[in-house]
């Protein structure tokens, strides 16, 4: 490989707070960032869809269906990141995400469920059904938050 | 739709910093997180593709693909947050952003190309041009910093 092609690309790819060693395991602080980057992105594209379900904003139906699209994809992400090193790290993280990772790993697979099914219905165009899924949706997020993350 | 289920999903949707007119307007301290947060997540995925290219960690024709798809989301996220209303927020980004939007707007269509290309060498299994390809994000990547990115 050129080495040069890879200079500008890496310094981007590791970035403040990598190393080399990160490929292989990310140090605690960075996978406590990565998943909170995660986080901060389904709050992004959920946000609209919950507006729209409670009648805040005007339903979109191509926007929900291109959030959904999002929020499936980025739901495989986060999971990763509550690696056991990262147990000492500031976070909203309860200690449930290590002690009950049964648990911990039901409540990913909802999500994911859930905003497939929202994939699903939103490509039918039922508006009521969209709005319904959406909800489920917020569901299966707040439904593990109550359970592995501090209240704010 | 039923208000309490929707209680815990707005509770995570709209986050510290959010307010119910972020669904239609996010405010600039929060586009600024919501695009970090992608750039973040770019280079946790290109990380190892580059230190796959690069010869340092071993190359993984599954990691690729899997990476190269979520790339090719992520990369469609973060132009949006370069609002106009961001200027005066703490951030990497150069007044170039701004001022040369065309240009701005050709350096993110060539990594969504470059991405693109990726998704599709990484299913043949040519681990050569599975590599060079890899090369060509990165450099896109680099391309696009050089310009409108403060160096760090």
């Amino acid at each position: 490989m050129d080495r040069k092609l890879f200079a500008a690309g890496l310094a981007f790819a590791l970035g403040a707070g990598y190393a080399l060693t990160a490929f292989s395991q990310a140090k605690p602080e960075v996978l406590v960032k990565q998943r909170q980057a995660v986080m901060t992105l389904h709050a992004k594209y959920l946000g609209p869809l919950a507006g729209m379900a409670q009648g805040k904003i005007p339903f979109d139906a191509a926007i929900v269906a291109r959030n959904a699209g999002y929020l499936d994809v980025l739901d495989k992400m986060p999971w990763d990141g509550f690696d056991p090193s990262t147990k000492g790290e500031k976070s909203g993280a309860l200690p449930a995400v290590f002690a009950e990772p049964a648990k911990f790993k039901e409540a990913q697979e909802r999500l994911q469920s859930e905003v497939a099914k929202l994939v699903s219905v939103s490509k039918g165009g039922d508006e009521a059904a969209v709005k319904g899924q959406i909800g489920a949706v917020a569901k299966a997020c707040g439904g593990c938050h109550d359970n592995f993350r501090e209240k704010r």
